[in-house]
Formats: C-alpha cells, structure tokens, sequence
C-alpha cells in the first residue's frame, strides 16, 4: 500500500463512515481475559456462524437478513495482523488447544454484508456492506492512563502503597531493600540501568504471581522498539526518598515525564481516540480463585480502566483527547466454567467490580452494559441426580488432563465477598481445555449474540 | 522530554548546527563488522584517551587543545542509548570479553570541549564546544535501498541468483522445493504465512552461515513492531514463476511496494538524511577465512552499500532524500589481528572490495578515505627470531582459550585473489579476545587517532 493508496484507503474509510457503514472496535482486557479467543470467535460467527438458530439474539441473522461476512481484502499492511488463520489451527487440532495470547496491537478488517431492514437504503439497495475493523491491544496500556494525573511523586506513593498488600509484599520486599541502600546523589548510566532491570524483574514476578493485575509502567514489560530508551529508566523511589531533592529523583521524575508526554498520550491521540466502539474482557473467575486480595485489585484496575472511557467535557481524555467511543460492554468471559444459573451472579459481581450499576451509568457518551459470555465454549451443560434431587453441573477436559470430567464447579458470589468466606471457602474454578471442533460448524458460544446485537445490531439495521 | 523540551532541544542542536558546533556520525557495518567496538572505543578516547601519545595524530590533541570530553547532559529519551557503560564492564571482566553486538538503531551523545586554534573565535572565547551524537545502525538497514530501483520482479531474479551461488545452493534449495510445489493461486494467509517463514528461516540460515552478507529484506530478520505485518508477508518467487500473472504474485507484489514505501523510504528520510558523517566499518579477514564466494558477496554487499553514499544530483538518494553526508570513512577493522606491515596491504584489498580507488571518488559530495585500523587492540606486536632472521607476530588470547599465543597469522592479499588460490591456500586469521585493560588506562587501539583526525579533526580546529 503506497502512501497514494493509504490516502484513497483513508478517504474511502472517511467516505464509509459518513454513510455510516464503517465501524472500528476495540477489543481488549488484563492479560488472560481471553481476547484471542473473543476475536476468534467474533470472526469465525460473522463468517461462519450466520443461522439463526446459532445467534438467535442477534437481530440481523435472527430476520434472515445477514448476507454473510468475509476479511476484507484491503488489510492494514503497514500493522500486525490479527493471526485469525494461526488460531483456528489451534482450536481444530487434536486435541484442540487455546490459541496463543498475543502481546501488542493488532489488527483484522471484514467485510459484512446485509440487506437493509426498512428506510431508504431498504428501497435502494438490495444489499448494503458495513466495514468492520476489529482492533485487539493489551488492557495494560489502558492502565497507563492515570499516570497522565498524577506527578512522579504521587505515582511512587501509588505504587509502593499497592506493593505492601498482602499478596504483594514478600516479592517486592527485595527491591525496596536494594533503594534503600542506593546513593540518591549516584545517577550514573550503570545504576539507573541496575535499578531499572530489578524493578522490571520485579513486575515480571508480579504478572507470574496469580491475583495481581496494575502493572505500571506498562510498556517496561513489553518494550518493543522503545528498549534502552532512557526514558524507560522508571521505576517508584521509596517514599521517603521521594521528600527531598535529589539527583536521582530529578532524573526519574524526567523520565516519568517523558513517559507521559512519548507513549501514553500518542496513544491515546492516534490509537485510541479512532475506536468507535469497545469492549473489555474481564476473567473474574480466577481472580476469585486467587483470592480477596486480588479481588481487591482487580476492581483497582477496572477502576483505572473505566477512566479510559469517562470522557465528558471536564475529563482528562475529554480535555485531551476527544475520543468518540460510543459503546462499551464489559463481558465476564468464561461463563462456561460455571453452571448457567450462575450467569446472572456473575453479572452483577461484575457489575459491582465496576463499581457502578452500568445501567446508570455515568459516562458521558458511551452507552454501557455488562454481560456474561463465553467466546467459544469449552464445556456443554446438565444435570447429576443424586437422590432424587435434579443438580445443574458441566462437561469439559480440564487443562492438561486426557479424560473429561462433570463437575459442579460451585456458586459465583453476587457480590464481592469479604475476606473471611476467601478464608473458609476458597473458590476453585476449573480451568476447561477446548471442546473438539468441526472445521465447518460455527463455534459453540454462550451469549456471543447478545454481544453482537450490542455492539454492531443498530449498525447492521 | 515533553514536546517542548524537544523542540527547544531542536532548536539548540539547529544553533549549534549553524555555529559549526554539532555533528551527527553514523556508524555501520554489516553483522559482526565491530560496531560496538568501535562506538565503545570511540567515546572512551574522547573521553579518556586525550593524551598526545596515545592519539598522536589527532591533531586537537597533539596541539594541546583539547581541553576533554563527556557524555552529554542531554540525552535523547525516546530513542534507545548506546550502552556504553555496559560495554565497559564487558571488556574489563577477568578474562575480558567482547561487548555483545546490538541489532537496531541506538545513540548516544558527547560535548566535547577544545581550545580554539586560529581565527575569530581562538580571540573571543577560551573555548568552544563541540556536540558529537554518536548513532548505531546496522549496516544490513543500507542493503534494503537497492530495492527502492527495483521492481518485485526484478528483486526476485536477483536473490535468486544470489541463492544459486555455490555456498548458498545447499541452503536455498528445500525453499526453492517448497517454493515450485506452492499454488500461485493460493493467496490464503495460512499460505503466506507458511511461506514467509520458511523465507525468514532460510534468511536466519544464511547469517548463521559464515560468507554470505547480502539479507533483503533486512526487517525480515529483526521485524521490530512490524512483528505480524502482512507486509513482511515477503520473498522471492522464482523466476519461472513471475512470468505470468497469478493472485500469489500480485499479492507479494503488493507487500514488496509497501515495504519500499514504509520502511525503507521513511528510514533515509527520518535517519539518514540527517547524518552528517559516516563510519562503514568491514571486516575483510572474515570474508577471506570464509572463501572466494564470500569475498565476492562481501564486494557486492558493498557496492549495494555505497549506493547509499553516491548522492549526486541524478542519484536516487539525491533525488529523494537529499542526504549531507560529507565524509564517508570505510574502514577494515580487526588490522590488530594481521602483523603492522600487512595493514597497507588490508587497507588496499579494502579499496578494491569498494571497487575504485578511494582518492578519486565519484562521490557527489562526500569526500572519503579507507585505511585499516582496530578500535580495540587485541593483541601486542613483536618480531621472533628463526635462524638468525626476523618475523613480525602478534601475541594474544583467540576465543575461547586460556593461554596467550605468539603466531604469525599469514599475508593479506592486496587484491581479491582468484578461486585458485582460495582453494591451495586457505586463510586462517585468528579470532582474539579482548586484552586485559584496566579502567584508568585508555583503551589500546590501531589508528582510530588517524580515524578521529578524518572524522571530527576540521571541527575542532
């Protein structure tokens, strides 16, 4: 693609957006909240998974009006493909496996066609085309946000308070024992380099360590081109070492500036600011395996995520950025590792991880809801007897085991419990391996069609 | 650095530039050439080496004039820094090693301060400052501008009489397989994909391969946050296979326009026209080790290269880029591994391998020079005697031993030898570890005194 074709591609976009046939949406989550598996199978229904008895809450299919979808055939060549192909590999082998998480930004455009359901374009056309582009990045960059608010200072503070919880505070205990016994006054290339490396291995250890979910900054886990940029020289000094000048806090609080000013807002103002719609993967079921703790911060992070998406006029990101993401859903992924008539549990203890009813929500522009799904299901369900008495349960392959099991993996809670049920009742969510797939059945799902009525059901009308 | 910072940091580097006082050097060279030696050495005699016996021929320093060097204050933030610290310690470890080779874009720059010699500014100022930003690429970035005159075609046939070379027939010819049984109308991305990274295998095979220095497209090696572009979706169809029209073929044609349009294109116009010197460093003995067919790859490897420095108004680059080179400095490194009376020999093989006598150029605006030198001298000369007669030999450590040698490592060809000789007389020039230094010393070397006089000498006068 020359730059002559990237400006006809641009002005063609610009054209399809005008007549309102163009959407780009957002997809993304902390690591493990199954991003992969959520585009796989948003792109496998929409190209293949168009019966109505598939996607029955999915208007468009449900009134026999979907025509069907295809990759369009003009990709971002410039931009990493989202590995579509790559991932169905996985899920059709034998035994199918998950595909691979990916770590950066991605992107895969398709082409749905329809007929028009009622209106001038109804009467015109005997089909019309929307463009979809399907855009997957690490939630980890949403949590940068926050840092634009806050100076150096605050940050630190931010950071070591999180880093003396509980769940946090045996790993980070050797990294604030190698600050306390730094010279402020030593700002040579070979300790800010020392403490850049102990700082980014400590991270490290954190997102190994199950029930941690604020990682900041974000791009020292995942460098890329910016590795051995000065700047990514950032890590929190102690909070007493934050009192007083110094030179080494001058130099980091320089560098925390740079970050702010090199990497979060260009990607707020070149990536973010052109999603229309977005939506954010939650997996709250292992964080509840892991504990009260890592409940507590994982509704942290949401809160920091939501940010991104409270933009009224008096907003950071409305001030700054003028984004025009006008829906969001928040989906608890995995709802197949539990039994169905604990969906709506799962829902609501979403709902309250957000911190909000999201009926009511307070966004100033976006529209919002929270569902439970699963992307492609990994488990089918029914019922035990024991006594005469009928038990909901599933069927599925745990992860590395050979032979499937049923099992009742248990209740979600409706609400965030408090720390003692963690204490004498400790959740144990399974974790379920793929189902066996036929290459031309469209994936098994739970409530992907309520997903796409929300995201794309008015633009398909 | 906020986007102030950067343009009043923009704006001092433009003053500095109109005073005389700022200079961009580039380094390259292809894989294993010495980057990072010379670099290290380089910033260590500016900064420690400025003694006259150590650099007789610098002329600042032998005038007494030079008043030292530093890093400077300001360092770009954003862009990854030259590790220069780290590459210290390396070199002073006990044994010492080298210092690894890095494989992008890096910088690192030095305030260098003199004494005036003459003229208004000797009378007004005690002294002058010189800004030197010292910039790392590799050299393989320069062998991707010949495609910008190519056509996906033309590309084609050339690699695939380069890979039908006696030393890469071997390798190329499962890709070559896989290639003939490939369906030209199969453009499915599984296919792609299987195809650029059986390429991409193939190109990994070749660098491992000692001889063979010619690797298009060079981001398939290091793709950076290109990782996953369909336009590295790229390789070479063979000839027979380009004679006709097919959906394959007009797919990688597609990549190989986009990849000339958005890596090669912005790299000369955002990197290289703002260099204002340049280093090619070669590594000659190497290719002499690896045979007749490596030499001729490295010559032609070169020639590819210095189209990147022969910018002369009818010139691609001229017209395009608007480069302001102004000294190219070719150097064969390693001479620290021959006897001294062979460097004059090196340094004409050199001459040869860049095929014109380097005095009279046909560079539109850059004057150039080849000599022989070692950033790091690796190894001490002296004379055996041999029944009653005199040797010149070297003393050092080869790789990977323990105990110092004395040899002589053999004559240098002052001319590329013919196959002939290649095959009745293998060259076995040695690979030595570094010498063991201390910190306080400056680093011990072969003519980068010679290298800094024709590099910096008209700036510090």
């Amino acid at each position: 693609m020359s730059w002559l074709d990237d400006i006809q591609y641009q002005g063609r976009q610009l054209g399809n957006r005008a007549l309102d046939r163009h959407i780009r949406l957002g997809v993304t989550g902390l690591s493990g909240a199954g991003k992969t598996a959520f585009i796989t199978s948003l792109i496998h229904q929409l190209t293949l998974g168009d019966q109505p008895t598939h996607l029955p809450f999915f208007s468009v299919v449900q009134q026999g009006r979907y025509l069907g979808g295809r990759l369009a055939t003009m990709q971002p060549l410039a931009l990493p493909r989202f590995p579509y192909e790559h991932n169905l590999q996985y899920l059709l082998q034998q035994p199918p496996q998950w595909p691979p998480s990916t770590t950066g930004w991605s992107q895969l455009n398709l082409t749905l066609r329809y007929k028009p359901g009622s209106g001038m374009r109804a009467r015109l056309q005997n089909h019309s085309e929307l463009q979809l582009e399907l855009v997957d990045y690490p939630g980890e960059w949403l949590l940068d946000l926050p840092m634009l608010q806050q100076d150096y200072q605050q940050w630190s503070e931010f950071c070591w308070q999180l880093f003396r919880q509980p769940h946090r505070q045996a790993l980070s205990k050797p990294f604030a024992e190698l600050l306390q016994q730094t010279d402020l006054n030593d700002i040579s290339e070979l300790q800010l380099q020392h403490l850049t490396e102990a700082y980014s291995a400590l991270l490290q250890q954190f997102c190994e360590h199950a029930g941690t979910y604020l990682h900041q900054p974000g791009r020292l886990l995942v460098p890329g081109e910016l590795a051995g940029a000065p700047m990514l020289q950032l890590f929190p000094l102690l909070p007493e070492q934050i009192v007083t000048a110094s030179p080494l806090l001058q130099r980091v609080t320089a560098h925390y500036q740079s970050y702010c000013n090199y990497v979060i807002k260009p990607f707020y103002k070149q990536h973010f600011s052109r999603l229309d719609r977005q939506v954010v993967l939650v997996d709250c079921l292992s964080a509840l395996n892991a504990g009260h703790a890592a409940m507590q911060e994982l509704q942290q992070a949401l809160g920091l995520i939501m940010q991104s998406f409270r933009y009224g006029p008096t907003s950071l990101l409305g001030r700054l950025f003028k984004p025009q993401i006008t829906k969001v859903l928040f989906a608890a992924s995995k709802a197949d590792h539990v039994t169905p008539e604990q969906h709506k549990a799962l829902t609501l203890l979403l709902q309250q991880l957000l911190q909000q009813p999201i009926k009511h929500s307070h966004y100033a522009a976006a529209h919002s809801e929270a569902m439970a799904l699963a992307a492609i299901r990994a488990s089918t369900t029914g019922f035990v007897e024991q006594q005469g008495q009928k038990y909901p349960c599933i069927s599925g392959r745990e992860l590395g085991a050979i032979a499937p099991v049923t099992l009742f993996p248990g209740d979600v809670p409706a609400s965030l419990p408090d720390a003692a049920l963690f204490q004498c009742h400790p959740f144990q969510f399974p974790a379920l391996a793929p189902l066996a797939l036929s290459m031309q059945q469209p994936l098994p799902h739970v409530r992907m069609d309520h997903a796409l009525e929300f995201l794309l059901g008015d633009k398909l009308q």
